[in-house]
């Protein structure tokens, strides 16, 4: 197969993931056409053999496949309404963060304008596009997903969410949640380390004795049910351990938080019904730190 | 060499972590020596082999070696009291969950008491003790800890911290710190999508893509340096990710508070002085979520 045999995409939003999408893009041999609100931000890819279109509208008329990476969905909208009818008979595939209510808003404007929609979210930073560990999700119309699964492979794995437009956006951020949440404990625990021992200490603990240890604890947490959970690792060894990391904290000058701002999140987590959510060790804890 | 040219162990405390600390030892071939509040705690040990002493101070006279692993530091060090001399002569590996000034006020009883104290953390379940997984933490005592490391090894892997007998319990405390704030984020990411595909899609979706992609960017978090991550990942990717999981949650009728915890607490970290702790990021996200 030739470079001319592949699927013309048009990628609108050049910031630094969109500008990374469409070099990949054009890497991979697709024809490819750009459009950015600062028009600089496409010389590479012009140069390198891309097309630069002067509005949105002019954008979408260029290729069958057209991918949206913009800063947030106001912005996305905004440039949608802008392109009035020129997006007809494109399959759009949405790549800006958004909500799952808000990929339902652009999937609903999609069918008052005869738009194919396919909702995604990208799970890759930009250096990770296009290599091994990248991987996106989509949602939505499942035909047009299909036809432009090899396209997208490019990108990263493929994984199609659903046909409600907003799962992929509901995975991709119950996704980042994990991130967020894993990011606070390794930040806390660098810097009790940093407090106890210099930051070049607390930089080699992080990426020798934590990274093992969190690896090890998140295929404890990630695998096991709370009936289970709860059986391998008594309460009244959580509990002390949890008082321990406050008084710490304290003791070395890191704000005390990480665990009262856990405990306080879990117990609304279970307050509000989930609870499939590791409850037992929640109540306990809870119950015992008032 | 026979089992009887193994160091004589005594363990006190029997909890669910003292007695398969102690049932360790025994299958590994050590004279084995327990004390327990209650003592029928003992009864199968004692069935296997081990002696059952009758008071603390009766236990810490059997071996050169003795374990304490008890609910906390106060029951730790009212034990220590009520045995007197007895542990005098003797080298006292502490494994009790404790702070580093609570080790540290150990320590200083031991000096006062003529026991040569080593201080420890369990990085294991119970049912992982004595696999490959599972790592202790020590520190206090250099010269009795080396003289011992075969022995503790029977535990898991054993590493030496430093010889301020607050350090085990430091690392110990910063590695749970990881472990909870892992754990939240699980925890938020499974409620997320519990609300919206029901607890059996939670468990495939945890055990599957969540673990994949946080053992991925844990590696990222654990192994970047602030100025690394800022210029990978920028922040305006990273703000609306946040505000939209707020938004997301809300939805889906999950309380949305990991994101506004998560940022108070790294707020505080900064704002304590810890600066080279992803302060970019932390930064900008604070500013614009005000």
């Amino acid at each position: 197969m030739t470079a001319t045999n592949k699927t013309p995409v048009t990628v609108i939003g050049l910031g630094s993931m969109g500008h990374t999408l469409a070099s990949t893009f054009l890497k991979a041999g697709h024809p490819l056409t750009v459009w950015n609100r600062t028009p600089e931000k496409a010389d590479d890819l012009v140069a390198a053999g891309a097309a630069r279109a002067a509005t949105p509208a002019e954008a979408a008329a260029a290729s069958p496949l057209v991918i949206v990476c913009l800063v947030d969905h106001a912005v996305t909208r905004e440039s949608l309404a802008s392109a009035g009818k020129a997006f007809a008979d494109r399959v759009l595939v949405n790549l800006t963060n958004s909500t799952p209510d808000q990929a339902r808003e652009i999937a609903a404007w999609a069918g008052e304008n005869g738009v194919t929609y396919v909702d995604g979210g990208i799970m890759a930073t930009p250096p990770l596009i296009g290599g091994p560990a990248s991987f996106l999700l989509y949602s939505g119309d499942r035909e047009a997903f299909d036809a432009h699964r090899d396209a997208l492979a490019v990108l990263g794995t493929p994984h199609f969410m659903g046909e409600d437009p907003g799962a992929a956006a509901l995975y991709d951020l119950a996704l980042l949640s994990g991130m967020y949440g894993m990011a606070a404990g390794v930040a806390h625990a660098r810097a009790l380390v940093t407090a106890h021992a210099g930051p070049a200490k607390a930089q080699e603990f992080s990426q020798t004795m934590l990274l093992s240890w969190i690896q090890a604890m998140l295929s404890v947490f990630a695998g096991m049910d709370a009936a289970k959970m709860a059986d391998e690792s008594p309460l009244d060894m959580q509990a002390p351990a949890l008082v321990n990391i406050l008084e710490a904290s304290d003791a070395e000058g890191v704000p005390p938080m990480l665990a009262a701002h856990l405990l306080s999140m879990m117990k609304e987590i279970v307050d509000a019904g989930f609870t499939d959510v590791l409850p037992p060790v929640i109540d306990d804890l809870v119950g015992r730190l008032g």
